[in-house]
């Protein structure tokens, strides 16, 4: 299963694809999460202090070209084998409780360009990667909607669209579903996030008509505390993670 | 005076960046405010009905073009000549209670391709444009940092680096503030935004070590409702524009 996660900025896609990198870990599957965003904070929301150590996955570029011999910008055997998540050499990740965490990378240098070669090289990487079944792709995607201009998303089984009880994110909401339908991923849900009871619900479901709602998750104290470090992604109790199951059992 | 409202998404930049710009046009201040963010927002919460109305200043390279009879990706008469904000076309804004707002460009289609036009042609427009005295220019960035590695809000006045009382965006801060040196700009400040009380700004104060702190915004119920258009920017009461008040003091 691969996945993204989207949505406009601050409504919770990492907490989320932490979240569910959670559940289906503790399902037996094989997890693998991605941070896309180049305002990297993935790794911070699973606790990791070595993510300076993660090496960005835009460098196997060069490692690819240098091992194959073909030219950076050339399309690369690497690439026509149809790699498996295990053919990633291990300095590219991280493992956070069983959890692998890669990162696309980020802007080195103010003036020094755009994302756009980390974007490319991600999207190449994971419309030839092999997935397994037991075996989950998390995408954090970056906040907005510029990735999907990028098309780097491409050939996700799932576009989760988290949404909060605003005008602007249901906004954004729409905005991807329709440039996400460009780019032929037809399965985009709404995940409808920090819920404060049923009138919220109803804001998000008359904000978002029209789009396929999966769920909603509860605002809470808990899940908040993660954002501050004062709760890790491990302690989150089973009630917590309860309406994360929920989704994710609708998912596969 | 030329600001940029940056940071994490979902931290209240186009928020603050409407605040601001209505505190100052109550000053009798000339007020432009430019929707940065490929994913627009800042018509919302300016409650601009006819956002679709505005044509993107990216569609001014062929007006100008065409005028002038440069070619497209030639650098163009018209910012040579130093325009003046009065000088762009009034098709390409929307006078909200005496506010000109202008947006950047969005994408249009999925796999279309990145922002990157949009963003070149607004840091030449910007580059080149002259500000006069009591003139302001707010910029509502896109979230995150790769407008830092383009350099889109080059030239700036102050760079504001909007933070909630989380971890992940202190540390965009502190990524902001390392590319935005990179760049020149050296004005960087971080303004503490939804602050629940005395433990928050401290948390803040203390995730932005080294950082310039120009001041906090309270958590605030109106300013809430802004975003589910309960309440409009001009029903914000004096009250509630106190501190932005003060933080545009400090400004200028």
């Amino acid at each position: 299963m691969k996945i993204a996660l989207t949505g406009k900025g601050g409504v919770g896609k990492s907490t989320l694809a932490a979240m569910i990198a959670r559940v289906v870990r503790d399902q037996d599957n094989k997890v693998v999460a991605i941070d896309a965003d180049p305002d990297m904070n993935l790794a911070t929301i699973f606790d990791v202090s070595r993510a300076r150590e993660i090496t960005p996955i835009i460098e196997m570029k060069e490692l690819i070209a240098e091992r194959t011999g073909t030219e950076v910008g050339q399309p690369a055997p690497f690439f026509t084998m149809n790699p498996k998540v295990d053919d990633i050499p291990e300095s590219y990740w991280v493992d956070q409780n069983g959890i692998k965490l890669l990162v696309m990378g980020t802007v080195q240098r103010g003036g020094g360009g755009c994302a756009c070669p980390e974007n490319a090289f991600l999207k190449s990487l994971l419309g030839h990667m092999m997935i397994a079944r037991r075996e989950w792709v998390i995408l954090d995607m970056e906040a907005g909607i510029e990735h999907l201009g990028r098309g780097t998303a491409l050939g996700v089984d799932y576009m989760l669209v988290v949404v909060e009880p605003n005008r602007t994110s249901a906004e954004t909401a729409h905005r991807i579903r329709k440039l996400a339908a460009d780019i032929g991923i037809k399965q985009v849900r709404v995940v409808g996030n920090k819920v404060r009871g049923p009138s919220d619900e109803e804001l998000i479901r008359k904000a978002c008509e029209g789009l396929d709602v999966l769920g909603f998750l509860p605002l809470s104290e808990q899940i908040r505390q993660i954002s501050t470090g004062e709760t890790s992604l491990e302690q989150l109790d089973g009630e917590t993670l309860e309406p994360v199951r929920n989704l994710v059992a609708r998912l596969s």
